[in-house]
């Protein structure tokens, strides 16, 4: 089955309680690039796990096969360990001389590696882009229950959500003044992010220091990766990250937050981030 | 706002009750495409509205732009209608001379049209993959209930989901054994429902007809496209549906049912396919 899941220490907060430090199991998302006879063509990011099967619908998807018997062989670039667990998240696939490859212009962009595989730590500088933007130094520093009450003033900005029970939602919050400062909906969730970070593009205010990026849904490496792009230093999700969301948000200083659920919620990294103003005013 | 919702007349069934017609909203789901430059960047599906700032937040996640101050102007390809609606979704956004265009690398794929606009049922054939399969003519029928219970199956056999939290899941049921043959988790839904596919694919078994793909989540306008690229004639979700989905599972001759929550289900194209076995089986 691959590795699915880790574990990762967390911080979880509920209100009126002290934080408490556990172990958290959390969703592996890693990308895995898909070649078709040698020649690069997709990096998706996914759960690692039947890769030669996504491969195999992927190009079903895009119209490239029908059927196995369109291919050849499917192999992961160097290879597996003895119990079928690749550690390189490369899978070539070779398809039968009859069958077209996929036209040129079907390859997705990403950057590309000199070394075989994207895995960890180096996974993580594969399909990042520099960001001119250090989220890490920022000394934003935001009370638990006002996080806590995020959510609840997010679904309550839905105006769409209410008609349709579909659509993504993404707030940009200003932590001095407690303010949404603009909340978008969108089909698609980086979408909705999207929409609210390039509002504050064309209205100067990149880099975002100071401000809480909260969505619906979950957060993934993606979003982890566009709130870095605009120096956003702390995203809150109301369901789960993945790993890749949790690794960036570490490397990054981003403190990111998970289950938020108005009761309680979890602090993946730089919890430090979260504290009560009691306990900040009490500083000399 | 632009054209954020859009109505679609409905079949909605409930345990215990007979079908009701009814209206219902769903919201809508376009393609974009963003160019720089009058060169074409990427086509996203998103909810209409706020088109700029969505452009701007893209240009700023992939490390194009900062600020606003890097954009000389955005205009739509055929310009916009007086309350500033556009309807051709084509977006284009100038840079300011000293900032360097986006690398050609970073261009994604997409079928691009002659038109300048990809704006309704042209969308669907600007963004669609012409399949070899077709759905429309599978002559299956399936119990309401048998329907119903299938997101309590999916989720009983979600592993990995009990432990993250963070999983979708995609599982291929055999209508006429009841069988659910394989079920997939992954952080991301389109993973989770090419894997089933490439799966069945590798087993020769596409097109696969006599079958339901039952989805974690929403039903994107991907899904359906998914579905039907594998000949599947009936595709379930648990949560809603957008637009576009309707309209392709309409023109693939697909049943798309969504917010399948157990006890009801709203059925938005070929609600022919689901029957009640007494309905079926008293034709002479």
């Amino acid at each position: 089955m691959g590795r699915i899941t880790t574990r990762r220490r967390v911080t979880r907060i509920r209100r009126n309680a002290p934080p408490s430090a556990r172990a958290d199991v959390l969703a592996v998302e890693e990308p895995l690039e898909i070649r078709v006879n040698g020649r690069p063509l997709v990096v998706t990011m996914r759960t690692p796990g039947n890769d030669v099967d996504l491969a195999f619908g992927f190009l079903v998807s895009e119209g490239v096969i029908t059927g196995g018997d369109q291919v050849r062989g499917a192999r992961y670039c160097a290879g597996a360990t003895e119990d079928g667990v690749n550690t390189y998240n490369v899978l070539d696939v070779a398809l039968t001389p009859e069958v077209p490859p996929p036209a040129p212009e079907l390859a997705r962009s990403f950057t590309t590696t000199s070394a075989c595989g994207v895995c960890g730590k180096d996974s993580i500088d594969a399909v990042t882009t520099r960001s001119a933007f250090h989220p890490a130094s920022d000394p934003l520093i935001v009370d638990p229950e006002f996080l806590l009450d995020l959510p609840t003033r997010l679904r309550a900005g839905q105006s769409v959500f209410d008609k349709t029970g579909g659509l993504h939602a993404a707030a940009l919050v200003n932590a001095a003044t407690g303010d949404i400062v603009v909340l978008r909906e969108d089909v698609g969730r980086h979408n909705a992010v999207d929409k609210v970070i390039g509002w504050a593009a064309a209205a100067q205010q990149l880099p975002l220091r100071g401000h809480i990026l909260q969505v619906s849904g979950r957060a993934s490496f993606e979003l982890v990766q566009k709130a870095a792009m605009a120096g956003i230093s702390m995203l809150s999700a109301v369901s789960a990250p993945s790993s890749l969301a949790a690794d960036l948000a570490d490397e990054r200083g981003i403190t990111l937050v998970g289950f938020s659920r108005g009761e309680s919620m979890v602090l993946y990294t730089r919890a430090d981030r979260v504290q009560t103003r009691a306990t900040v005013t009490s500083s000399p």
